[in-house]
């Protein structure tokens, strides 16, 4: 059972590279070093016992600026036993899913001592940043050589150094033989087929897969709403019957299938392992600072900070924060109106009409640029105010930062719409806009997001090449070249802004329904390309992102939840205006009201009991977590009795001890 | 460690009897030594291994009676071990709560092997009964002597026994010391004082402990609303701003307190322990049948039921059959409503206005009957029917029959009031109905529920002790004469209709508030007395129940969040409705409508809000639970690896086997 020092060499003479680490140009000799002993040095002594190597040793004028690029790997034991400490859930030998221990190891699907793959690349790479994000300072004051990069007892190295610029880059390599076989599984085929999702998982991990899962599962579900809508645009409908029976089709078609969704969702996480992955495990956050304390809940000794300071910052800051941008950003919107209507005015008086109609764009260019700024900068905003915050976990940080956005978007994108809708009671307007914003926001994505950034990408690959092949050095061509491309990539931010895409376009798609039909359709249209630009960008445009174990997609369930119940009142409210409908009470609106008001409550307690109903894991999912809690239980239960002794044992030791009653 | 014969010989020397078992009085011989026998038989060969003891061993003719009486007892290790398979969690020396295990009890709180305390009394009576429950039927093919009482194997002998009417009753006995101890710092004072609930958590389960708990609870939190209403009354208030603030203001207090009651109820859960014991892992209920197969989750044999079929009987046979009866309700409703305004009618036309005038009273008197017979119908149909659908867990049990018989009975009750309300608009009739109602039903019941059976029990009593000082028999006088006494008491039948008292008064005060303020004062004097006669009828005039572990008031909780979102579209409605409002408004009604149905939704809005922003559980038992999880993950880890081996031990083995970077 013990890890023995030949197994260790062995592993050794194997390295594999698998995350990369590029220092700044001008970093000491010093903190490179204290940096490499770092990585390099025991658990015991502090250190996170992992392979350190430059890329190239001898320094050359040519390559100069590879000089401070360093392969970071790990032994294979090392990765298993990093494996156990990050939590992983992997296949047993008897088809259940449990938490991998190396030295329950023999016991896992497909692991055997002579083999590398037991572990995917991707998951070694998840555990190699781990590792190195909770190398955490124990007595270092500050990062030598650099007095004003201070650390304290249990701060993040890691994290110091990207913050004072110290690291520039860590990301992960490319596989690219594994990508290949990805590309060609994935996207390079023109019929419709289904995605490979669970070798997007092995490549990209549980995130990614899950992002791509979902927008294909929203696709599919978009398809009945698409094909009822078209009729809708091709006979012009215009009864409000049909009109009723399309939204109401809709707004339960939306609620069904975010609960079916929540269920394939447990299914597919339970095979994939990160449905059993406890997150409140998770070592704290790298940014996450704090007293050195110990953890109630682990015992370990790790950075403390109190929940109630958190929670005065979260509601007495940043609360206020959002509300005044929400604010601000109406006022913005009324701005726009109000000089939309000026222009028109003054189009409508203008004695040159050639010079006015050109003026007529003018308010919306500005609001358009405005908009993005503000945008921008509510990001920015949001961004520190989150780590400001000082969440624990990943995750708090992810939901609080999802949520600040989402409200600041969903305000900016559809304020304007429901002013048309609801103020300006102007069917035609809204229609027109909805169609523009759909339509355009939807093409410019697609090309900003990934065509223009593969083909610069295409551009500067060729350039490295010819650089790389006139390279005469002692190293790996391949290895070099694919560093130095992977290195100028980008970065892929996360999944946050390809859900909010999909948030906002099941906005354009339900919250209007019933005015644009049509809506749904074109969605639908859009996704499937969607679909193979993203993958583009994810295998061609971006750096490798690291892996992300997660279990379902979060606070992004909750928001299109919500927006799903928001429509149920936007498209009430849009049948009782219908001009249809109040033709039908032409004496008595307030009945009209009060009947389109009783529908509307109906229609959400319908909501709400569907979702009470249909259970958000199915059936086999709930017995196999319920098993695997009993398991547990009845394990915490051996534990605390030392040696085991079973119901039958304790019977036998009664035998014959049988009382009478008299 | 080993159980030896003396320890049990011991206990047995010191029978204590806990519960209660009477036969019919023509149990034949055969059957009466089997039963005997089962019971007392080892757990290997199918018995409960339980102590039973007939009351009287020698049969006189004046106590023929008493000659089915059992006495059922246990060893204390029988105890001991039985607590471990209901799964009590107690606290450990370390002050965390922990399921108990035979083998660790060393290690919890207030256990020494000559120490016959640690598992109260109540606990005592609660693991007989579920070791009787659970005796079943191994080859057996019916009980020995009525071939009609078929038995198949996996069958509970118990429910049998009972179905077919030869054990007559199965109860627990009161402590009397204890009783007294408790009633006397309970309700024997007339200050005003908390309630003793750990005490009646003791002695009653946690289940009636929650219900007082609850009551007491909600009483305090009624007493603000109750404060602002009284102004209303007592200057005659009418102004709509006055109302909108009084109704605002019990709407958000209503989502609080509900919300504040979670946390208090998780934090005293976690204190007695139910918190942590899984209901999931529960045994099946004893009325549950099914084909004998093993329990996909726990591995153990028991009886299994499709939950397909299960699903198929509640949505294409109960929930139909339910929407009929309410439909029923309504259109009874209907006919009592035509009934009185004929009644009316001819009161006004008559000639004779004294004969007509007790006319009046009549349509009345027939729907208060007719719902009284509607109302036992539909609870005997719904018990019936819940039983029918085979639920495995007594929860799921209890839950699907409170769904039913609430809804029915919230319909009953407040159909009528809706009508006047929303369809009649008479808000003087509404609020003279309300008041009716509320004070009626309160003053009703008390005297019905408590008083009445006090006073009939005491005469009874009387009788009772007048004969057993007339006996000469060879027993214990004290008590033979309790048993006789409390066997003949009526059976408490759960707190399903405490709870439903308290919602439908829930429901007077919060539906219609803004009409009649009064309702909460009425609610917390009715409340306060309510504690005193429910206290009352729990220690004097009923037999002890069963202690029934729960960690929840389960349904009830979302019954009353239910209720505070109906009321607040009732409020709103209502609000809308009033003159006051409408004179703002004189000429745009819709406006008016417009306005408070934004209202609505904001309030709603905000309730959800609030509802998610507050934790249900405080972050102290957040913390408590999520430190239980985490060791019992390690313990499963720990249990698949044999020998346990540390993060130290391994990294030790590696010791001097560091790799070198070249």
């Amino acid at each position: 059972m013990k890890v023995t020092l030949s197994a260790l060499d062995t592993s050794e003479s194997f390295f594999k590279p698998l995350v990369i680490l590029e220092l700044a140009r001008d970093v000491k000799e010093e903190t490179r070093k204290w940096l490499e002993k770092k990585i390099n040095d025991k658990k015991k002594n502090g250190g996170a016992q992992l392979l350190i190597r430059p890329l190239i040793e001898k320094c050359e004028e040519q390559t100069l600026e590879s000089q401070n690029v360093y392969l970071i790997g790990a032994s294979t034991i090392r990765l298993l036993l990093g494996a156990e400490s990050v939590g992983l859930v992997k296949e047993c030998n008897d088809n259940t899913m449990r938490v991998f221990t190396y030295e329950s190891r023999k016991n896992f699907k497909g692991f055997s001592d002579d083999n590398d793959d037991f572990l995917t690349m991707s998951e070694c790479q998840f555990i190699i940043k781990h590792e190195l994000e909770n190398l955490r300072a124990r007595d270092e004051k500050m990062i030598p050589g650099y007095p004003q990069a201070k650390l304290y007892p249990g701060k993040s190295i890691l994290r110091r150094l990207l913050t004072s610029g110290l690291v520039t880059q860590f990301f992960p390599l490319h596989d690219n033989e594994a990508l290949k076989k990805l590309e060609s599984r994935w996207y390079n085929r023109f019929k419709l087929k289904y995605q490979p999702l669970d070798d997007i998982r092995v490549y990209f991990g549980e995130t990614i897969a899950l992002y791509f899962a979902f927008l294909e599962y929203f696709t599919f579900a978009l398809i009945p709403m698409a094909l009822i809508g078209l009729p809708y645009y091709v006979f012009d409908w215009e009864d409000y019957d049909k009109y009723v029976i399309f939204a109401s089709f809709n707004l339960i078609w939306s609620t069904v299938i975010l609960e079916v969704w929540k269920r394939g969702c447990a299914l597919m996480t339970y095979r994939w392992g990160t449905l059993l992955m406890k997150r409140q495990f998770e070592e704290p956050r790298p940014g996450f600072h704090g007293v050195l304390g110990v953890n109630p809940v682990t015992g370990r000794e790790e950075p403390l900070y109190s929940s109630f300071k958190r929670q005065l910052r979260i509601y007495l800051v940043s609360l206020p924060f959002v509300c005044l941008c929400l604010y601000f950003s109406l006022y913005v919107m009324m701005l726009y109106f109000d000089l939309e209507a000026w222009a028109q005015d003054l189009h409508r008086d203008s004695s040159v009409p050639e010079l006015t109609n050109v003026l007529l764009f003018v308010p919306s260019i500005i609001y358009a640029i405005v908009i993005e700024i503000m945008n921008r900068l509510y990001r920015f905003a949001a961004e520190f105010l989150t780590s400001w915050e000082n969440h624990r976990l990943e995750s708090a940080y992810q939901n609080h930062l999802v949520l600040k956005v989402l409200v600041f978007n969903f305000l900016n994108c559809f304020a304007s719409l429901f002013y048309i809708a609801f103020v300006m009671k102007d069917m035609k307007l809204l229609r027109q806009s909805l169609a523009t914003l759909l339509i355009t926001s939807q093409i410019l994505n697609q090309i900003v997001e990934t065509l223009l950034p593969y083909w610069l990408q295409r551009k500067y690959g060729l350039r490295v090449k010819k650089k790389v092949q006139a390279l005469k050095a002692d190293v790996d061509v391949t290895l070099y070249e694919q560093i130095v491309l992977e290195k100028e990539k980008g970065t892929y931010l996360g999944t946050f802004d390809d859900y909010l895409e999909l948030f906002l376009q099941f906005g354009y798609v339900s919250l209007f329904s019933c005015v644009y039909p049509l809506a749904a359709a074109f969605a639908v249209l859009n996704n499937f390309s969607e679909i193979n630009s993203d993958a583009l960008k994810m295998c061609k445009v971006f750096k490798r992102p690291f892996a992300e174990p997660s279990a379902s997609i979060g606070v992004w369930q909750l928001a299109f939840e919500t927006m799903s119940v928001i429509s149920v009142v936007t498209n009430c409210a849009l049948i009782g205006m219908s001009p249809q409908l109040n033709a039908v009470f032409p004496h008595s609106k307030t009945d009209l009201i009060l009947i389109v008001v009783a529908v509307e409550h109906a229609l959400l307690a319908l909501k709400f009991v569907l979702a009470f109903v249909i259970p958000d894991k199915p059936q086999e999912i709930q017995v196999k977590l319920a098993k695997l809690e009993f398991e547990s239980l009845e394990a915490l239960k051996q534990q605390v009795l030392g040696p085991t002794m079973g119901w039958e044992e304790r019977r036998g030791g009664r035998e014959g001890s049988q009382p009478e009653h008299s």
